[in-house]
């Protein structure tokens, strides 16, 4: 589906987004993040729902700092909805939103393609907070932001991120967006964990240790019962970013992850607040990313 | 418990409201439907506690967006709380957050009686968001406002309530507010879910779909473990709104319901948006209807 | 840890805090209950976040219900975490919070020693909603605001703890405090629930009746499996207020509690709101209270 058959300024993916206007958003970040004033109420008088189907604590936080340094009014919807659930409750509730008059809503649920329908049946624009693991468009602008904030520029810069890529959301809207924006995008993941019908190479992660951009996802091993690994120690023996490996990385390379972190698991504790990691920088970014998305939903 | 024995302007209830008042209130309701602006903040400073001691989304919700347009300061109070449990312990959050200086409470809770007691006892003016199966006085509101502004008058219009009126407080609410403007008011049940203390006429199937207003309610089977339906196919096929039967009813009748919906068993999935359906309209217009009910109890 | 060592305008506890910056608390809170005016935004474009790691209801609105008097905006996480959970999930959703740019944050939380730790660990100040069975300075400032309204000074007034003072953190803050204004400090318990590491005489319940001030503590039996008490009558037989009971404190004496109350257990209901009472007028002053604590960390 392409974005011109959605709500004008929905922000469902990157997919299909315009390397234009994912620039034009990085940059109108920046203008956010350089603002001195934490509130400047451009969106006084509008309400914005955070609609969230699936537990989240720090995306939704970042959205509601963001909505509230625009003047807009904030409502919060929480319940979890199981991912079997047909999609017409989300619906039902999507569209009660809508009547009771608000002008944008935030959303976040597990079932897969519900979110695109959903956003053909409503008026209001819809934006993206993760939907199954199909994209989590504004983390991939932020880690976007952040790396552009880094490197200057996005070209030619190699990324690989490294994990569970089979379940992520973040994997894919990355993917798609860096190649857009001319980036060299690698996963290294183990077999059970691969996304193989994504277009992108694998490689070590001895090869991993060489990018300027070394992207760690949280990994869940309840999802994977019959997988390679017994524990998480074994995951982190050949998957973890360890102190070690972090060791042979490059003196300009930066460490990510879109968080929440499983500490001595997908990377080691001593590493989450490295000189070289972004961690913590990728969530400050995250609210200026959202404003710009926010502002251009309801601009 | 007549209301001149509670504070001033809380709202228990529509049973004991005047005739003129109700008017005045959908009147107001008007007012606020039609105004451009989203913001009007003739309530500011004041504080409104949303006190749900049971569960609720969509309620909560149109109390917020309306103190939110009237420029009140929010506070969401939600536990659950069992129908056996005292009324002391919700006593004493309502008599806490009094002393914390609210202005005003919504609330909803399941133990019957509890609330017009509690009105008795506390000084702030308390609006009901649904007592048991005792009143739930702004859907009936927001009904009223929908008929009236559907049939431009409520006088000898003829409603009917179908399902489940033993466990509706919403069926109650409006049944006493109807009577008292002049509408013929008739409900259609199965035996175990009629309610038998209320004065009012029980019809067919057949003779409520040649109603003016056909009011469809929520229906919880589980209530019904020993009731006439082994299954909500069962239920459907005696007392749901089906596709078939709204092919009956007058070009100019409106289908009503006050949701959540259980689509395919009390009304069809097909029905609810509906050319002749008023469902989401009913829940545009609760926003404006609260509007005025917050502003009585505060203005 | 003494004060200096955290960030300025931190409140972690009351043992470590002078007597004059107590005084000047309790002084300001006087300004702000004597405010005619509800809203008074100094703190607009401030963002504080209550983030509460134990469930609460009363101390989360009351701080809720002080940020919103003083114009800040208002992020509210809550979020159970067990007692024997590790101390970086709260940090890390802390820092989260501050990385998203919350100007001060409230922090409730179970485990000890965190609370301490954490504040050298983040650069916003934090203010102590109850940690564990450590501290909890507002509630003890609110209960000292409380009796000097009442007594007009502190000095040389006796005050019994009565109850579960092992695991009250609102005796303990209060003991500390009390002591550095002057005041006669006992508690009296049940030898299970004697708190033997602090310097503090323990009376008999008759002894304690003739104090100037009695206060409660809330009772959690269940906390006490092999105690002396089968059951909550025999606590109240033994240790409970009875209206029996408080028939022989002094006509000048007045009655505390933090609550929430458990009725007929260590108060009975009868006396919840007796004349001598001050509990609801201290969930009031807990407002004036805390806006004078925030305004502090924030000002």
């Amino acid at each position: 589906m392409s974005t011109s058959t959605l709500t004008q300024r929905s922000l469902l993916g990157l997919k299909d987004m315009a390397r234009e206007e994912i620039t034009e958003l990085l940059e109108r970040a920046g203008y956010w993040e350089a603002r001195p004033e934490k509130l400047t109420p451009v969106l006084q008088g509008k309400f914005v729902a955070n609609m969230f189907f699936e537990n989240s604590t720090r995306t939704r936080f970042s959205f509601e700092v963001a909505q509230k340094r625009l003047g807009a009014e904030v409502l919060n919807f929480s319940a979890a909805v199981s991912s079997v659930q047909k999609g017409e409750s989300i619906y039902d509730t999507v569209r009660t939103l809508e009547s009771m008059g608000i002008d944008a809503g935030i959303i976040r649920l597990k079932p897969i393609g519900v979110l695109a329908e959903l956003a053909t049946r409503v008026k209001v624009p819809l934006i993206n907070a993760g939907d199954g693991n199909n994209e989590h468009p504004t983390q991939a602008l932020l880690d976007l932001y952040t790396i552009r904030k880094q490197f200057g520029a996005l070209q030619d810069l190699t990324v690989t991120i490294i994990g569970d890529v089979l379940h992520s959301r973040v994997a894919r809207s990355n993917l798609w967006a860096m190649k857009k924006l001319g980036m060299q995008v690698r996963f290294c993941s183990p077999p059970s964990m691969a996304a193989r019908e994504l277009d992108v190479p694998y490689v070590t992660m001895e090869e991993a240790l060489k990018s300027d951009v070394i992207m760690m996802l949280r990994v869940q091993l309840e999802r994977h019962e019959n997988g390679e690994f017994e524990s998480a120690e074994a995951y982190r023996e050949h998957y973890g970013l360890t102190v070690e490996r972090a060791a042979s990385i490059a003196p300009h390379a930066i460490i990510m992850h879109p968080a929440p972190i499983n500490r001595d698991v997908e990377i080691d504790d001593e590493l989450v607040e490295h000189p070289q990691s972004r961690i913590f920088q990728q969530m400050q970014n995250g609210v200026a990313v959202r404003m710009a998305v926010i502002e251009r939903a309801l601009g």
